[in-house]
C-alpha cells in the first residue's frame, strides 16, 4: 500500500483506541498496526465487559465524533520511567516500554485530540481533513493472543477496513462478500473434496476420493505437459538426519518451522521442509559427466512445516504441504534452455485453466539489489549473466514481466508467476529459481568435455506450487465450477424413469470407455431431485435420458456453465467432450 | 523349524561356548540361542584377544573334539546366590540371574561334557549320537550390542549354520551362494535403482528415476487390476496428533517403534506407522448409509517405523516403508464378496510375475486359537462366521490353503499369501485381514436399511506389501531380469554404425509411440560396447540395426532370456511386445 494510505490506517487505529477507551474505561490498550486492508487494535477487556460485534456501530460512532477534534498531532520523547508512570497498570505497554528501553531506542508518545498513545509515529497530518470517514468501517472482532503466543493472555482484536475513498471500500466489501461465497473451506465441504479430523490435528488435511482425484488430475496434467522436456520422477523419504540440512543451510534458515523427529536412537531426524537437498543426494549417488546433463528430477511429495496453529486456514495454509517439485541440474550455458522449458510448461498448464491470458498474470523477474552486493552468494559476474539469461527468456517468450530489484533469493535470481484470480486477488503460483549455492554446498560435480570437474547449476521449479494452496485457489477462482479436465466428476447420466435405465446405462458405459468420469444415477428418486444433486455437485454436464432420446438415439446434454440443453448423438457428445477436455 | 532341530541347534550353541572358553579362557559368555538356520552365541572378549573369521576353523575343531564326551545332560536348580557365585565376574550372566530372580522363576544350570551354562533347557538327549557333525558349520562373526541396545557394550557374535543332514547343509550353502549373487543391494546398485546417503541416514532409501519407474509400474499394475473392484484413491498426511493412536490402540502396540514429532507447540505428533486410523477419519467425515457400502480406500504412501539401525538391510528392512495399502468398510454380509475381490486382485497381480502357480505359493488361513478364547476381541460367534466366510472363499477360489490356528490377529482372522522365490525362500507378501475392533474404537457408523446405526467391518488389504521389501524380493527372485512389464527400461535400439542411426531412430520412435520404454544408443562407442552396456542393464530386448535390417525393413531382436536373435518387422515386434507386456 502507498505510504499515505498506511498513515491513514495507522491513524484510524489510534482513533479506534480513543473511542474504545471512552466507552470502555477499563480497557487496556496493547498494539494497533495498519494492515493490508485497514487496521486493527488488540485490547485487553479482562477488567470488565468486552464489546461484541453488535457494539462496533457504537464504537464507530464514537470515532466519527472524536475525529472532529483530530486536526493535528503533537509528540514528545520521554524517559522510560516517565513512560512507565503514564502507562502504570497496563502490563502490556510496560512490557513494550521495557523492550524499547533494552534496545536503547527513543520512547515517543503521540497525541491527537485528547488521546495519547505509545507510538513510533507515521500518521496523516490532519486526520479530520485527510481521512474520508465513509471510506472506513469497523469490520469484525476476533480473539488474539498477546504477541501471538498461545501461552499469553487472550486479547480482543477489533478489525477495521479502510481505503482512500468510499468507492474503494464498497468495491472491497463486494470482493469480500464474493470471496466468502467462494470460500474454499465451504465449497470444499459441499463438494466433499477434503476434511480435517480433530484426532489427526490442525493443518493436516485428509483428501477424500474426489479431492485426491483433483490432486492427481493436476499432477498428471503437469507430468504430461513436461514429459517432452525430460523430467524423470524420483522418490525420497519424508525425513532425514539433520546433517542434510546442516550441510544445505536450511537448519538455520527454517529454525522453529522444522518438525524434529525422535526415534529410539540418539540420531537427530527432521521432517523435510523442502526436497532439494534430498534430490542432490540422488544426483551425487554416482559420477556424472557433461553428456548426462541436464539431469531433471520431478517429484510430487509432501513437505512439513510447523506453521503456527493460528495461521492455518483450510487448505490455504497447512502443515503437510504437497509440492509438485522439480530440479534441473545443468551447465551454466544450459540455464537458458532449461528456464525456457519450465516457462513453456507453466504456459501450457495455466492455459488449460484460462489463466495464462493477457492481463490475467504478470511475471516478476526477481533480480539482485545492486545497492546490496553482499546480500547474495556467488560470483557477481555470473549473477549478471544469469539475470540477463532470465530476461532474454522473458523477452523471447513475450512474458509480461517486471524487473524487481532486490527480490532475488540470496542463492540466485528467479522468475515468479503472479496470477489474478476471478475476483482480482493476486496469487503467486509458479516459479523458476536459479541456485548457485546448493550444488557447491553439497559438492556436486560433473566432468566437462575436457575432463575437468565442474559444479552444476541447480534450477528449482514449481508449476502448481503447493497442491493444497493450488486447490484452495482453484476452488475459489472457479467457485467450484472446475473446467472439464479438472472436474473430479464430469458427467451425470440421469434417466427420467426406470424405463430409461438400460439405455442410460449404455450411454454411461460408452462415456467411461472413452475415459470420461461419468456416473449414472438410477436411484428411485424423482428426476428433479437427481438433477438438483448433480447441480449441487457442480458437474460440468448432465445428461437427461427420456423417451425422445431413446426414440431418436440421442442424449439431452445440459451444460452447467451455459444452462443450455441440447440433444445430440453420443458420438457427437464424445467428440465435444474430448475437444473440451484436451485444452 | 521342528523341535528336534531346534534342540540340536541349541545344543550346538552350548558346544560352541564350551570350545570358545577352552581356547579363550578370558571369554565371558552371555546368550546363545537357536535361530532359523542354526545358532549363535554372543561373547564378550574385551578382557583379551577376540577370534576373527580365520579362527572359526580352530573353534569348530574344538567343538568336534569335545562332542565325544557329550553323551548326556545333567541339570540342577540353584538359588540365585549360588548362581551368582558360579558366574562371579561375568556381569552379563549376573544381570540375567537378577532378572530371573525378579520374575520369581527357577534358575537352572545345564551341564554336558565338562561344560555348564545358565540355561532353561531344550537340548538333544545325546549330542554325540543325535547330532551329525558334518551337518553344521561355523559361519561368520559379527558385532552385536548386549541385548541389542547400542548403549550397551559391543559383543562378538559367532554364527553357526546347522541342519539335520549334510545334504541339507550343502543345499543351504548353495542357496546362500545363490542369494549372495542375487543380493538386491548389489544388483540394485548395478541397475541404478536406489541409493542411500549418509547425510539422509540409514534405512531411508532414495529412489532414482529407474527405481521410481519400477515402483510406479507396480502401483499402476495394482490400481489397474483393482479398478473394477471399486477402490478409490485417498491422500493422508504422514503425521498425526498422538490422539489418533491413543484411540486406535497403536500408541501402546508400537511403543518405541513410533517416531515422535515435535514442533514449536506442545502438541504431541507422531509419524504414522500405518494408515488405517487416518483412513477411518475419512470414512467418519460424513454420515454414511448402507447404500454407500462397501467404501474402499486405496493409497500408496510411506509409513515410518524406527527399526533398530542394526536390523536395516538394503530395501529388505527400512524405516520409510511404502505401503500399497487398502481398506474396505463393509457390512458383515459383504465380507465374503470383498475378500474374494481382494484375492482376485492378488491372483491377477502375482500371475503377471509368474508366482501365482501351483507349488509356488500357499495361503495361511490364520484363525483364532480355540484354546485361548480370551486372546481375541469381539463376538466369538461372529468370529466363527467370519472364519467360515474366509474358508469358503479359499475353497471357492481353490487356494492352496492351510488353516493355522492361533495365527489370527487379536482383531480378526486373515488370509496371508506366502510365495516361494526362485531359490526357495518363503516370502509373505499379500494379505487380507478382517478387523472387528478398529471401527468400534473410532465409533464408525452407517445407517442400515431399517434406519438403525450399525458398525461396519473393516478389511485391511495389501497386494505387494511394502514396496521396498517387494522390490528387494523381486530383484532377488528375478536376479534383476525383470519381466517385460516390470522392466524400467525395456528395449535398447542399437545401430551398428552411424549410417544406421536414422532408421534406428525411426524404430525407436515407433516403440515409444506404442507406449514402450525404449532407448536408443547413438553414442560413438563400438557396437560390442553398446551391447555389453544393454546386457549389463538387463534390458529384456535389444535391437541391433544394420544394413540387412534396412534392406529388408526389419529389426534384429535379441532376447535377454533366450539369447536368440530373430529378424522381424516392426509391426510383428510391436505385437509380440504387446502380447508379452499385457500378462
Amino acid at each position: 500500500m502507498n505510504q499515505q494510505l498506511e498513515h491513514k490506517r495507522h491513524t484510524l487505529a489510534h482513533l479506534l483506541a480513543a473511542a474504545v477507551v471512552e466507552q470502555y474505561p477499563h480497557a487496556k490498550l496493547t498494539l494497533g498496526p495498519a494492515i493490508d486492508t485497514g487496521f486493527y487494535y488488540d485490547i485487553d477487556f479482562s477488567a470488565g465487559t468486552a464489546p461484541g460485534e453488535d457494539d462496533l456501530k457504537s464504537i464507530q460512532k464514537g470515532m466519527k465524533k472524536q475525529i472532529n477534534k483530530w486536526t493535528q498531532w503533537s509528540h514528545e520523547e520521554v524517559s522510560a520511567d516517565v513512560a512507565r508512570e503514564r502507562f502504570a497498570g497496563n502490563q502490556f505497554k510496560l512490557e513494550l516500554i521495557d523492550e524499547i528501553e533494552n534496545k536503547v531506542e527513543k520512547i515517543t508518545l503521540y497525541t491527537c485530540g485528547d488521546f495519547t498513545d505509545l507510538c513510533r509515529g507515521g500518521h496523516v497530518d490532519n486526520p479530520k481533513k485527510d481521512i474520508s470517514m465513509d471510506a472506513f468501517k469497523l469490520d469484525k472482532i476476533a480473539g488474539a493472543y498477546w504477541r501471538g503466543d498461545e501461552k499469553n493472555p487472550m486479547l480482543t482484536r477489533i478489525y477495521g477496513i479502510a481505503f482512500d475513498t468510499k468507492d474503494e471500500l464498497v468495491a472491497y466489501e463486494l470482493q469480500l462478500a464474493e470471496a466468502k461465497k467462494r470460500d474454499h473451506r465451504k465449497i470444499g465441504k459441499e463438494l466433499d473434496l477434503f476434511t480435517f479430523s480433530e484426532l489427526v490435528g490442525p493443518g493436516l488435511p485428509l483428501f477424500t476420493p474426489k479431492g485426491t482425484m483433483m490432486r492427481d488430475l493436476v499432477v498428471d496434467k503437469i507430468m504430461q505437459i513436461q514429459a517432452k522436456y525430460g523430467y524423470q520422477k524420483v522418490t525420497i523419504p519424508h525425513i532425514t538426519k539433520s546433517d542434510l540440512y546442516k550441510t544445505s543451510g536450511h537448519w538455520e534458515k527454517f529454525g522453529d518451522e522444522l518438525f524434529k523427529v525422535k526415534g529410539q536412537s540418539d540420531a537427530e531426524f527432521v521432517m523435510k521442509p523442502m526436497n532439494c537437498p534430498h534430490h542432490t543426494q540422488i544426483f551425487a549417488s554416482k559420477p556424472r559427466t557433461y553428456k548426462e546433463l541436464p539431469i531433471r528430477y520431478a517429484e510430487t511429495t509432501m513437505v512439513y512445516r510447523d506453521e503456527q496453529a493460528g495461521e492455518l486456514i483450510g487448505l490455504g495454509r497447512v502443515r503437510s504441504i504437497t509440492q509438485d517439485d522439480g530440479h534441473a541440474f545443468c551447465t551454466f550455458d544450459q540455464i537458458d534452455q532449461e528456464v525456457e522449458a519450465i516457462v513453456q510448461v507453466i504456459k501450457a498448464f495455466y492455459k488449460t485453466l484460462g489463466m495464462y491470458e493477457e492481463g490475467k498474470f504478470w511475471v516478476s523477474l526477481s533480480v539482485s539489489d545492486p545497492s546490496n552486493p553482499d546480500g547474495y552468494l556467488g560470483d557477481p559476474e555470473k549473477w549478471g549473466q544469469a539475470e540477463s539469461m532470465l530476461e532474454d527468456v522473458a523477452k523471447r517468450l513475450e512474458l509480461p514481466y517486471k524487473r524487481v530489484e532486490g527480490e532475488a533469493a540470496f542463492y540466485g535470481p528467479k522468475l515468479d508467476f503472479m496470477f489474478y484470480d476471478a475476483i482480482g486477488r493476486e496469487r503467486q503460483l509458479a516459479t523458476a529459481q536459479l541456485d548457485f549455492v546448493m550444488p557447491e554446498r553439497f559438492g556436486l560435480e560433473y566432468v566437462d568435455n575436457e575432463g575437468n570437474k565442474q559444479t552444476p547449476v541447480m534450477i528449482h521449479r514449481a508449476i502448481a506450487g503447493s497442491l493444497e494452496r493450488f486447490m484452495a485457489i482453484m476452488i475459489e477462482h472457479f467457485a467450484g465450477n472446475f473446467p472439464l479436465w479438472l472436474s473430479p466428476e464430469q458427467i451425470a447420466v440421469i434417466p427420467v424413469a426406470e424405463a430409461h435405465n438400460e439405455y442410460a446405462q449404455g450411454v454411461h458405459e460408452q462415456l467411461v470407455a472413452a475415459g470420461f468420469r461419468s456416473q449414472i444415477d438410477t436411484d428411485n428418486d424423482s428426476m428433479g431431485k437427481k438433477v438438483r444433486t448433480a447441480k449441487k455437485a457442480k458437474l460440468p454436464y448432465f445428461l437427461i435420458i427420456g423417451d425422445t432420446d431413446i426414440a431418436n438415439n440421442t442424449v439431452t446434454v445440459e451444460s452447467r456453465d451455459t444452462g443450455e440443453s441440447i440433444a445430440m448423438s453420443v458420438a457427437d457428445l464424445l467428440a465435444k467432450l474430448a475437444d473440451e477436455a484436451n485444452v
